[in-house]
């Protein structure tokens, strides 16, 4: 008999019913008996015993369905160790869950957050195994993350959108894309999509080139210019703020995002029509994509020959097309950027595309 | 010897290729000899004399293509008696183009201001023949405009990713339809996405009405709410407003769109998280659908006939199932609104649908 | 308290659900207390008293999802009187079941054939409302059907797709597309997908003409030609035929079906390489289109309010952009065809399409 | 000055398009001059020096485009060294047509028998660089092909489409997946589509085994089965018959494909009804997805390089993540294909799909 807890934590994003119907089958198909707790929302389910007691056929036929059967929630590390409003200790908590249900092992699927405290939770003690969820793929240790590729394929098709109008209409066109922190939902989607101009929180942009380029296209007969910007990207002169003083400039920053910020240089400098799309929340949303559907049927397969051979504190990740088992403590809290040497950012300038460096 | 001009006016959409290829198929395959001029970017490629010569190639494979390959542009109808910057009558210079070109017919694609303008033209003595475009479908004397199944689908695909994500969040939702002053994509949008609450202009809505249907649903044990508002959308005290006062209270509003205001009155009222979203000018991108490529070739073919036929002054519009011709001061300035005593609203009620009124 | 059996029957289509959801949210939020019954499979369910209890829950969350929650069958009219296997007599066990339940009224879902049966049991004194599916489109008595506005962006993002292939390998393509006995679906993807040949059950075609067709293309410069086929088209020789003899012909053909032997002839004919495609069942699943679920919830709804008035014996369709009852007596036993003298056809026409006449 | 050749060969696929843009945007913003020949229709344009001169223009706006700008054709390596119908040599007219035209080198887009002739070539003395192109993912020497994840996508979707029909029906539903020899597409698909049984030609079938499975979903509950079948699959028993041996048995095979074979025999062995769906050509066709389009592009990049730098005798192919240059002579003539023991098999196994062995 094997006794599991499963928790989804952080943002959602497509294939989370994947992966965990993944680890489910091929826990069911082992022969071996088990049961299964799906903590709700998150650590907040873990945390508060919030759980309901599920069975294979409740993973049947969720292969497609976008978002997370169980909830989830996002519970911020960095207060993980303060008591919640009733004074309640979180981790005495979640432990005090684990222990009094007998668990074998918690699965948990999250990003980069989640993958902290699940490492803290190893580190107490618990026998932990985690799935790289995350639409901006920036977990260490994985070259993949699920719900990246059909983000992707959003972001993509809101571009192709876009691209009809702008050029129909001669204009600029912003479109700015998810990732939080990093650069690859942007640089992909960006080039899937054509974008002209493609700006991420890894390289600094000066507007100035930004200008330019979008002059170049015109004076070659361009009548529009597509520019991808990250939500997390940032002008060259704010990458040298410090950290606090950043964050006090978005604070009084009077545009709603980067974008904005990026739109309203360009219209004056160039006295161009810039535009500003967000396509927001809809990139975490839908049916998961034909790849994401495969990766993480395959990772959650993996997790669970992982649990049925007792081999805990690890992430199941991806690595050189192979899918391996990661140290958690390797994974948690490190960031996994876009270089601006890497190969893919080459090609890119190779395409022609400006990068605003 | 058949000569037109033909030109697409305001805001781009689907379709807009499909239903200009009708026009030259048509034209093309009657045998008669035919020159067509592609005037660029809308009225002021008219006014300029700005034009492209076409053929029958030009208009092979863009079925399926979106945006417009002649360009448009917004010429607003109450600017257009003033002269331009430097000097020039537009009116006039139209006019000028026309005879000085020796057309036959003018071909017009666009929406409500275009068609004050090509009815003016019409006054003026020119041929006109015009086709019904906008994603808002809110053109007089036609139950259908093309562009609009097409945004329909685009925007119910949004709020369809929105529903995954609210789902496993617990979050109330907004997502902001275009369609300018009319509640039509929003209402269908809105129903085929499955959405709880339902902002239009033509229903004004009481923000406690509203803050009802949340927490009616939250009772019943639903973890989310989706609200589809529309860009119009309007209060009830707003609606009790002047014109001038209206346009005061929204140059003072310290949110971008209507969303952000019902968002935060929310917030406020409820303390859940509201999440908006904005898909914006996608929107009006990509491919046309199934739907409105058919219907607009249909269009453009029976455009096509009327000019064969020596025909003008009419608007191609589709009603009760029937292709027909609208005189165009019928069309011209009216406004086709959603009405609240609709049976599709009626419907959308008794669906469970909360209109906020 | 109102007690409704409800049941899908005959080929299964998109917005089944859709349509199923709107009924019952229509009767639960009416403030009356309602029973549903669920029967399994068809008519089958009803026959042999096989049925699940519904209630409000069953129903959330199926708008976008295909196929239908109460499975269905296929039980031919004609066979409707003989006696099953164990002799039971259908019609009798039907009533037997629909009064033991001591049911209010029967809501059943389906196309012809199921509405053939609907009426018998409305003349053997059950009550009946209908609501019309089928992906065919050719249920009389309604200008629109569900399930057909998804089936044709099926079919015409196949003929999508085959429009690249065919354009780089320079070949003659024929989609076959769904539709029974009727050219709605094959004329509406057809036209959608800019198919250069369209061949309808409505309009027996002539070999030679079509070949004519092909190679006036060819001559024109074009590389390829696509052809769309009903899996119902018949050529002239053959709609000369006895119903009988053309049933023998259809045995004895050496072709799965009629696409094939189109283009064999082709092939023999014109010496040129022609492939066929058919998507088949694909066009019949998935989610609903966003225009078939408005539309599904619409008339579901107004079915819902036709029970909550007593109003039995009838079929709840689309007429000039209205929703009406429609007698069952009218509409079983009628097939709505394409006429060849409708605006559509000529429209395709004038736009250069060959209907092989 | 840099004089290419560039062709594609072999059926098309998505993306060929973005691949050639990519090399092509490459050389013209490296600030070479550069002049570039497009032989139409595969090597038969070369064979017969049928070009067109092309610019950078050309290039601009099919990122997204299917099939291929130049057209394609299928010039069978085992009769390369055959005179054609007017005794000409063909390898000798390639030679020819690349001297008389003072090329650089030639870029050659193209799967396995592509390869074996672009090999030739550079043994010839011609200066080659290769992409790699095919929906079967079968070619040695790269870890992915540019088409393969778009036709994964189509694949995918047609048995997302059956997913609902054969559950609403009850049935058993075979999806056959091109692949050529290889079962990458049908593997993934498969997998994505949340297929009960996947029969590759790598993993040969016993029929039986096919059924128990059936039977066994059968018992626990499930009303339908979805089989994903390559359209190389083979029976065990086919397996071991001589190539010679095999081809006459299918040659002989009274059905279509192997698919309505699989049918035939579950249908006699288990009495249930068996549906076959052939998506065919369509999985070739179509927009590129996103995933192919930066693929596509990154390899048309490199390729570009490639030829800046004067190297050539190498495919561009995809490595451990890595952009990587393969040496021709190690991708000619040898085909990739899925291992019985590679960890999605074992994986795919664990979630409890059958393979028939």
């Amino acid at each position: 008999m094997i006794k599991i807890g499963m928790l989804t934590s952080g943002g959602d994003c497509q294939a989370l019913n994947a992966a965990m119907r993944g680890v489910v089958k091929t826990l069911t198909n082992s022969g071996e008996k088990v049961e299964i707790y799906g903590f709700l929302d998150g650590y907040r389910g873990l945390i508060y015993g919030n759980y309901r007691m599920l069975t294979g056929s409740d993973f049947s036929g969720i292969l497609t369905v976008g978002g997370t059967i169980l909830g989830t929630s996002r519970t911020p590390f960095k207060l993980i160790h303060e008591p919640d409003e009733n004074g309640i200790n979180k981790v005495d908590a979640m432990k005090k869950t684990y222990k009094k249900l007998k668990l074998d092992c918690l699965v948990i699927l999250g990003g980069n957050g989640t993958h902290k405290t699940a490492n803290l939770l190893r580190e107490e003690g618990l026998n932990v195994v985690t799935l790289p969820k995350t639409i901006d793929n920036d977990l260490w240790g994985t070259d993949m993350t699920f719900g990246f590729q059909s983000a992707v394929d959003i972001a993509t098709n809101a571009i192709d959108c876009i691209h009809t109008t702008a050029a129909s209409h001669g204009r600029v066109f912003i479109v700015e894309v998810m990732g939080h922190k990093v650069g690859w939902l942007t640089l992909n989607a960006g080039m899937a999509g054509g974008a002209d101009i493609i700006l991420l929180p890894e390289i600094p942009y000066d507007i100035d080139k930004v200008v330019d380029a979008i002059e170049k296209r015109s004076k070659n007969g361009s009548r529009f210019t597509i520019i991808a910007v990250a939500e997390g990207a940032i002008s060259k002169e704010d990458a040298k703020l410090s950290k606090k003083a950043y964050k006090e400039k978005l604070r009084n920053r009077p545009y709603p995002s980067v974008s904005y910020e990026v739109a309203a240089q360009i219209q004056e400098k160039t006295g161009r029509e810039v535009r500003v799309t967000v396509p927001g929340h809809v990139q975490r949303g839908g049916s998961p994509c034909p790849y994401d559907r495969v990766f993480a049927s395959r990772l959650g397969s993996e997790a669970g020959k992982l649990i049925l051979d007792g081999e805990y504190g690890f992430m199941v990740g991806y690595r050189n097309r192979e899918i391996v088992k990661v140290p958690l403590e390797e994974v948690a809290g490190k960031l996994k950027m876009v270089s601006p040497d890497s190969s893919i950012v080459k090609e890119g300038k190779l395409l022609g595309i400006c990068f605003g460096d």
